[in-house]
């Protein structure tokens, strides 16, 4: 196999490309000193310096199933960039050159039946497996966790990147390892857009979409990536499942919602259909300015219950507005001057609101004006398009911040939850109260960045972000008290413990306290009928 | 137990209402004369002949735990109400007075916590359960099936019937045995409605809905129900289950979507939330004329590509347009009137489209402008709004054609499927051939009507109606023949076996079709999981 097979376009420490890489501005550093305090600076160890551990032997019959010598890798860098996912301990972990296991190796099959006699074999043979796709997890959710398995391998989807489309019916069938921008990019070529654009979007792929329930930052518009699904394929250790490729079906309990989300404890997502649509000759994305958090999340309300939402809505609460504007600048805009108009209208302690249509003009100009009149009802003032594109030009750029603020030592990592607009403040109070407690008991202060991501008719969603100076040496530890102290404080607020980013491993201890005991059974009872031997990404999804 | 407990107001041989019936008219009658040739009409026999099996008698233990004597009848109407649903076999059978057979007592517990005493001890004593909401299935979706099993419950939810709502996040939480009516009532009372109207509305209720995944007559525009749930509780033989009551969480496999759907195999719905919605100021429906049913299914495609579909799309084939003139007449509409005016406009050849928009009064204008303009440039021509009040006026009366049918000696039946729009032209032609080739192999010609009901981005469902001479004695066979050469059309053109009516005991044998055999399995585990000795509707949803 060789290495481009498996896609080394990005670093292995971290995020994103190796060169042009997003840094942090002497004016960021400043605020960081002033609010976190002294934070001392820690760069990835030379991949050299990487311990990995040995490799143990696979047997003939599973590198056969997999397609032989030409689909499988033993490379130490292959196994390294297939031994985590990008969460912040997964991230600490493995810039320390001590990640937490390696596969044993990479297989990386070209075909579903190769996938499926991988699996038969594999758990005929009592071989753990991970499927990867984009190995983009925030959650632990690549992580290669043995559990009683003596080896372990990493199953790369790389090799299933089809492409075929269906214009009539506006559906498009894809290939599990085809990356956001392939797959948008083969659609755009005809004319089609998918419209899922997560943060994780120019590497994560459509089987992590479909496994992990993905939302995006459009979602609001196009439709969470479940809700994009009309059918889809797994291969499992027991032989495939499929769901009819039907607009719907009242045919019993959904077998399609039981693929979607399992993030590869049942099998592997081999083909997945979705409705697609025209690409939108007009995008238009601009920034406004509400009074507070609370009243941004009542215009939130207002939109989506008067049913003219936009396509995307993001509200910041008053520090991610405040650190936003410290980080990265707002583009074209002049900070000051952003400062000094809103400061004129008396909105300097106010929020940022992202919002944007997609369509055709005229659909966008009348759908914008609908919004418009809520937003201005509200109290919202409107700070135009350069703010809403400078937001555009920035995405996909998140997590390359995130990697520069762990350069300079910061402890940085992201949550997300959901829950209705009568709890919703209720929620954002305790989770923001748990992670500035938390961070203080950790001994030094913290940054609660909060923003509301996707609209819903009967509330929304959250997504927090927070900082603090690292604990050096004892980075996992102080993440997991915080991290911890949030899960807790959302699980007893009703939210839920996950609003896109998955379960994974981080999240599996709060499952329970999702769908409750006897939940967890019948999702166990699935488990146990198509996976036996309970090879597939151990210790992933449900509690031990 | 009083006997209004259990509510006794619609007729216990068909259909609804005692006065004010429907009836057929004298051009009906000589329009199925000419169709179907000469029928044999039949009537219910007397209540009094109705054949029942002597009820088993039930422990102490099942009995209290439903609440004592107060919720329990061994009345013979009582068990003759709960012993079919209304698919014509069960009126077929019923109305001869031989239903297939009948629970032992009605159970009519007032509480979640009795409903799972209820099950876990008919669990401990295998006794069989039917839960039983409005009785309104049309695939024999609450017959008393025993299995192995010597005794059998049918649980009636009436008595689960609490309304809260929860305004600010627009939801509400209801009770399973609430009828649609009910239900919608309580809402409209605080300015509200469900927007969830399938023709079973008078008489379903919540449970049933949720239990089935309905749809409803509006549900392209509100969504169907399965959209509307946000979370469920469902108390099984192994005790309660439910879901967070958050927007939406990508916490794994949706349980929620495993309990909806479940047809009462799994337990017993307790208590939904589903999301509402301002009761509209303005309900406007019109009727058009396509030029046929493709180009009909081509202004459906582009009403929901485009964005544009109205609240209530529903387009009749040409048979289904002529034998509703003539069976229903058209209310204020004079049906030569309008035959005039469309053989003017050479559409005499056409197919009924009634589309419906509801919403506040500027809304409902704008929306209706952009669907109408799609329609025009379709070929449709517009009939009025007094052809859509008409079909508002009788959108529940279907069911009472039906019993009208049956007692003029017609065999008349329905059933539902969905498709992509590149494949529904093929499942249309499929069925309907089939229906006719069936029909005529059972010694008389028929009758093959067709709507389609609910638009998608990527396909619709087709809703068929199909009459043909019964065959005195032979009923049940003559139906299952011609239901079974539908069934297996819709399977062999890769069609859904149900859209909105759910599986039943008539689709059970073709789930596998469905979900495949591995599919099947692990469904069967969560129902193994949850019901380990099996009580729960027995004979249900999936094949023996």
């Amino acid at each position: 196999m060789s290495a481009a097979d498996l896609r080394r376009d990005s670093v292995w420490w971290g995020w994103g490309r190796t060169d042009g890489r997003p840094t942090l501005g002497a004016g960021a550093k400043q605020m960081l000193t002033e609010e976190l305090g002294e934070t001392k600076g820690v760069e990835a160890v030379p991949i050299e310096s990487v311990a990995l551990p040995a490799a143990q032997p696979l047997s003939e019959a599973v590198l056969d199933a997999a397609g032989g010598e030409g689909a499988v890798s033993t490379n130490a860098e292959d196994r390294l960039r297939h031994a985590a996912g990008k969460s912040y301990p997964d991230l600490v972990r493995v810039r320390a050159g001590s990640p937490s296991g390696a596969p044993d190796a990479v297989l990386a099959p070209t075909s579903a039946e190769s996938v499926g006699a991988v699996l038969a074999t594999c758990s005929a043979q009592q071989v753990a497996v991970v499927p990867f796709g984009g190995g983009t997890s925030v959650v632990g959710g690549v992580e290669p966790l043995r559990a009683n398995f003596g080896r372990l391998v990493s199953l790369d989807l790389t090799g299933l990147r089809a492409v075929s489309v269906d214009e009539r019916s506006q559906t498009a069938t894809l290939g599990p390892g085809l990356r956001g921008p392939e797959a948008e990019a083969a659609l755009n070529a005809r004319g089609y857009t998918l419209g899922h654009f997560p943060q994780s979007f120019p590497y994560a792929t459509i089987g992590g979409f479909a496994a992990t329930r993905s939302a995006g930052q459009a979602s609001t518009g196009y439709g969470r990536f479940d809700e994009l699904v009309t059918s889809v394929t797994m291969q499992t250790p027991e032989g495939p499942v499929s769901t009819l490729q039907t607009p719907h079906t009242a045919a019993g309990p959904a077998l399609r919602e039981l693929i979607i989300g399992s993030e590869g404890t049942l099998g592997v997502i081999t083909e997945v259909t979705v409705r697609i649509r025209p690409n939108p000759d007009t995008r238009r994305y601009e920034g406004w300015f509400a009074p507070g958090f609370e009243e941004g999340i009542e215009i939130g309300r207002a939109l989506s219950q008067g049913g003219v939402e936009p396509d995307i809505f993001r509200l910041s609460n008053r520090d991610e507005t405040r650190v936003s504007l410290a980080l990265a600048g707002l583009g074209g805009l002049r900070k000051r001057a952003l400062e000094s108009y809103l400061g004129i209208r008396r909105r300097s302690e106010g929020c940022m609101v992202i919002v944007g249509w997609e369509g055709d003009p005229e659909s966008v100009a009348r759908r914008r004006e609908l919004s418009a009149a809520l937003l201005r009802s509200g109290g919202a003032v409107p700070l135009g398009r350069s703010v809403g594109n400078s937001w555009e030009h920035g995405r996909y750029e998140g997590p390359y911040m995130r990697d520069a603020l762990m350069d300079a030592g910061v402890m940085v990592e992201t949550l997300e939850t959901s829950h209705t607009y009568s709890r919703i403040d209720a929620l954002y109070t305790a989770v923001r109260s748990a992670l500035h407690e938390a961070m203080a008991g950790q001994g030094a202060p913290g940054i609660v960045m909060c923003h509301v991501s996707h609209l819903y008719r009967d509330g929304a969603s959250l997504y927090f972000t927070f900082l603090s100076a690292r604990r050096p040496g004892g980075e996992i530890d102080q993440w997991h008290a915080v991290k911890s102290a949030a899960c807790e404080a959302i699980v007893s607020t009703g939210g839920t413990i996950t609003h896109h980013h998955g379960v994974g491993r981080d999240h599996a201890g709060y499952m329970t306290a999702e769908v409750g005991e006897l939940g967890i059974a019948a999702l166990g009872a699935v488990k146990d009928r198509l996976d036996p031997a309970g090879i597939m990404n151990p210790g992933k999804l449900l509690p031990d």
